[in-house]
């Protein structure tokens, strides 16, 4: 009876000691009524818990205003429900192609701050104008700084640009954002995925919340290493 | 009758004038037997024409080298019949992302010398070394080129550098080269058609002939305005 | 250290000739609030600086009426704010398939214009009434245009029968007017990528605005080699 | 018990009548052994059954030679066992636009003339030179055809054009020729099924059996109106 | 100067002898603003004219109810302006697989009488409950039909099942009708082109009108050799 | 620690009842080399386990016809190691639409009856000519039959059909028979999806092996409600 | 005439045995109006007729709730005219992975209920936290549950999972739930089609209805061989 | 000049040091001639420095053999030329569902060795067995792996079920390993990104290479932290 002693050596694993870790609850609110996600929300604040919810719609976003324990970033369309999981965790540099690219790397940033890291915000640094790249390339190289997640749209081109000139992870996030061929963001994804440079991996389409869990889990193991975690 | 008038209208224009213009003869050699290949290939130089020859099997190169008014590009898969068309027709960069895509740009390169055009190459320029782009883009902005011919595999973003960094039009070729979602260059050209700029327009996946084509074109409406043509 | 001094070299290059040169400013109003819009066309209209404001909705459209400054095309949903770039650039005809992509057209013929191109309207000569292509035809081989936007949805065959009539480079633009298999305008789209005739290249779907700079830049070659640019 | 009466009236229709109408027996060669193959021709012949084969490879055909009941069209890839089923059954056209597209319109000449029509062909008159296109529609209006199959490949504008310019049906028959976007014939048939003209009906892709067969069942409406089937 | 002499003669063809025959003229009116809309309406009823307008939006049907020489069918979303073309052109059958399916059905059925058609509707009569098509196919075969056009959604087997069981030709119109995989009626289509019953051909997805045209088009090859047109 | 304790739970489950359960041991033959194969089938023999091998190639069959305890279905590319696992398992109706959906067909039957189904087969009855399902739908009525896998390439038409005249659940299997638009199969899938019969479940394309396995597991609910398993 | 035979047989069938069996009548309310749907549902009151009304909109849902005959599920959107079919017809197991897709289960559980099965509700237990999965695997093998429907969106991973843990046929309903390259389920569907566990089988997206007559048709096996149906 | 300027401070960024950092200079076999491929691995050996070869056909394989300094995995296809880069950058588990994605998952393998990283393989612990997945689970949490590479074809579930029980960041590596549905990879593609669980990034279909350059930059990341970097 192999197969049963080995699902008990799964089943006595520590599993608290990984909920301490790394991954935050989240509430995804798309298609969730406003008396649902208020219900939801109250019930976090009733136990003292921490949250983020993501995807909120306009009309959510003015139902959770009354809150004083919820903290909104409309751009981002993502609140946070008490306090912050933890400081010093790392640091990460946030950068789009374009303006429109923006809300998905807000999503981002409020996650990172969520999980506890320092965010560096570079937006509207696309590939059509190569000076623009300078800045936030040289603060990625001087800084310290753990990882990069690029957020862009169109042709997707500049995670392959960044990822040539740095040397961290970079995190691609391709965004909806575009017409015609783009197909909801697909293209965009694929040639991504394509990128010619290495040291690219991509999340999915819009998706800043699951670029920033990722963020994190790679700054926690520097910290692991360091004894902090 | 109106509609008939107008069609003999269509009728009286001058058609051999535009005979003369900017678009060669061709023979697309894919799927044509060697033995029927040659018949047409002796044919165009009984007749004393020229002709260009695209899309070669290595065993149609094997067949074509006896004759001696053909000169092929085995690299490009493409051979001219007979004597280019003309001299002095305008000046064209053909670059390149990597190496793989070289067989399409020099198809591209010999179309565009056969039409007259001044070739000059620059290959293996893709934008995960971005120093490597330096040289081709001065060289276009000094010496008077009058288009870009810039082919790329993989993630095409080749072109939206290009074009957010001289002032001629960027003739966007897409590649087959890649793996996985590349989609047979697919990924590529929707990249490339997405590009976020300004001044680009885009041909078939690795139709290098039409681009040296409309680039040949594009520099006959500097020598008609000059009275050349 | 050889990749660092030939990016210097990239660094001398002259940008502010470039600047003058060909692309437009423009604004993409797609899915930008009504206020935003007026704040950045407010902006422009302070500063003196002229641009085109593409994509507007029919709010965004009665909002930009009570600026003097502003120019609107209706149906091509396009704006100029100030005064075009310059006269006497060249010329272009544009022509449509049907009625429907009449708008995509306009878009092309305000940027044409805005950037000093002569415009030449042929439209409504979709290719199943062929006698409706003679006039323009003949009046493009006339009156020294110096290339032709081909703009057409459902099977996009216009482009492929023009360029087999005309001597100039065709900018084909697919639109996504359509039902059925048209699948928003790819399919349109790559119909006139597998054109049968050579002298066609293609931009995005709808994207009038990206055909008509490529126009523009066509027409300076023109200009340069006459030493009028 | 509704349905059975029903379904018992279905039962005594007259099957035979069918039987002798319109459709004929055919054997897909493609995928079968050739063993296989030279087995079911034998049954054929030995029955005295007429039949159509199609789809037949370099090999396949090779062992059909030695039949004398069998007539091999090799261009069309198709047998004729047997005797043509009747004569004087009515006329098509059959078109195409480029020579690559002639196995596919053989194909389709062999199955009309194997069902008692007599078949015009014009072949290589595609949209990119439209002087091709006089004497076909010419012809066309002229010698009472009932119906017009047009193949083609690439772009696949040619049914558009010809429906816009004849007054029988058009069956448009997309063909695989083509590279890049060509989708294996996928482009081809969406354009057709997009075609501004109207008049314009479409059968599967590389399916000139199927095309001859509508076409057969178009000139018995003829013949059954005039008693003769 | 062989081309001028031919396109010539393409304009020496009788055009308004083809004006006459088949295909009628038709307003498309999905994307026109009421007030266009009525206009163009006017415009033919002052001129005598009678017209097809297809694709009416339930506001564009409130507002052609006004006009007595507009006949409206709501179902359908067309209106007949003015007198039918002929009649006694012919006879066709309709048949859909479903109830969603009628709208389709009846933009063609309504063409079709337009043009003169006898018009014998078998609606709901898919394959999930074969009894159903016993009715159909008897008085498709005993009542001299001279087409049968098959509306159907969902898996669209229909049209062969249809096919299998008549001597006439069989135009399938593929509906948007279904949900999940139906890929707005891709899936249907292209199980329709797959048929495996020969005697199919197929037109653009839930393109009614198209379908009736054709289907007029086959009933005047039997007048033409009556002598009847 | 109450995730500890369900996992627990879980692997305190008798996984030995489970693996005497339906789901057979299985070989997928494809992409194996000769050797490595071989080497897999003689471990089962030395072992005494029976086990499937599915998807053989030409040469893979060639190689294992020396085994004597080896038993191979050379239409079906599947052979049998050792002895099927039990008789008397159930009954199972397996139709195919066409010929060329054999291979499928055979490697389902020969899977069945390895679980120790009696299989009933009845090959080429598609929709094309309907008096073909009278037989086999009265014996699956008639034979307590305990479901019925429905294998067809093209249109995928079958299992709606049957799935209307039977009361037992239909497996579909679609094929990748077909060419033009089949796509592979998906065509087939995602007709059969659309069905618009009631009672049928899907596998994936050309898994034969895979719906016989969920035949096995209907039949056994039978048997375990009778005490037999 | 040996079909016309076959066909009598067909139609001598006990079509009124099968109508008893295993599927229920239901009406489709999306896309039909509150005022047509109120109709249909009178007529099955005034008959005395039982059936089930599925995908109703919140509109629909308001009208339909002033009949007492009537009972609504909103979650899933689904309500039953009259008495359900029967009891004791058998047990099914319904799992979902995610909350969202619990209004699919509950179209699923409804009517299964409606056909007389006794249904295992197991919510909210996907693959991202596994001990989740062991009530209801235990459950499953413990209660002499017929089949499992697993309902899931995203990556779809559930059914392989469950599959390989208990012996029940698995019947999977991928749902539409997720963004990005979900493509509305399609992904789901593929993944789940692609199962490295045998034992599954999957219905069309959303389609909780179809599976839950699946799952019926399954129970009746098992009636039919105790005697009971 | 602001633009300039800042292109100066970009050309002023240390290169070198950014050369050192990991990523690896590695050449595409795939395409290349086997004389073209011995003749740049000659020259990397004069050189004396290192390289990776990766997609190594048969035939490549065969002829790098008699070279001392290749050391050649011929189940990854990959080779290494010279040394590897460094010892002592961290630690990667490297998990696989099937033995099929054994081969990337080699690629994989070889190129974390390469870049100086302890590999810990788990291959074949598929989802279809549970039991499977407590070992590595085990030894991830235990022995201080820094990352997660999980190699996955068919429904692509690993990765998520993996990423619910480890706290390190885990990439996915989707194979093309499948049928069907599979198309090439892209199913299983796009069910990673719809992961469930948060954590996850994807690379290219089968590019374990670039999965191995991502995993050595985050565990530099760490040594980086350690000031060993």
């Amino acid at each position: 009876m192999r197969r049963a002693d080995e699902l008990k050596n799964l089943a006595n694993l520590d599993f608290e000691r990984f909920e301490r870790a790394g991954k935050p609850e989240a509430v995804f609110a798309e298609g969730k009524s406003v008396e649902d996600l208020v219900k939801i929300v109250k019930r976090f604040i009733e136990e003292g818990k921490s949250t983020l919810v993501t995807r909120l719609s306009r009309e959510q976003i003015e139902a959770l205003k009354s809150f004083e324990e919820v903290k909104i970033n409309e751009r981002g369309r993502i609140a946070i429900v008490g306090k912050p999981v933890s400081a010093k965790a790392g640091k990460v540099a946030i950068l789009t192609a374009g303006t429109s690219d923006i809300p998905v790397a807000e999503e981002a940033a409020v996650t990172a701050e969520f999980l506890g890291l320092e965010v560096l915000r570079f937006y509207d640094v696309g590939v059509a104008g190569l000076h623009r790249i300078v800045e936030p390339v040289k603060r990625i190289r001087e800084e310290n700084v753990d990882s990069a997640i690029v957020v862009a749209g169109m042709e997707g081109a500049l995670p392959s640009v960044i990822a040539g000139l740095v040397d961290v992870p970079v995190i691609a996030v391709p965004t909806s954002v575009g017409y015609g061929v783009n197909l909801g963001g697909i293209t965009t994804l694929f040639a991504m995925l394509q990128s010619c440079s290495s040291g690219v991996a991509v999340v999915n389409i819009d998706n800043g919340f699951g670029a920033a869990v990722f963020a994190a889990l790679i700054s926690r193991v520097k910290r692991k290493a360091a004894g902090e975690d």
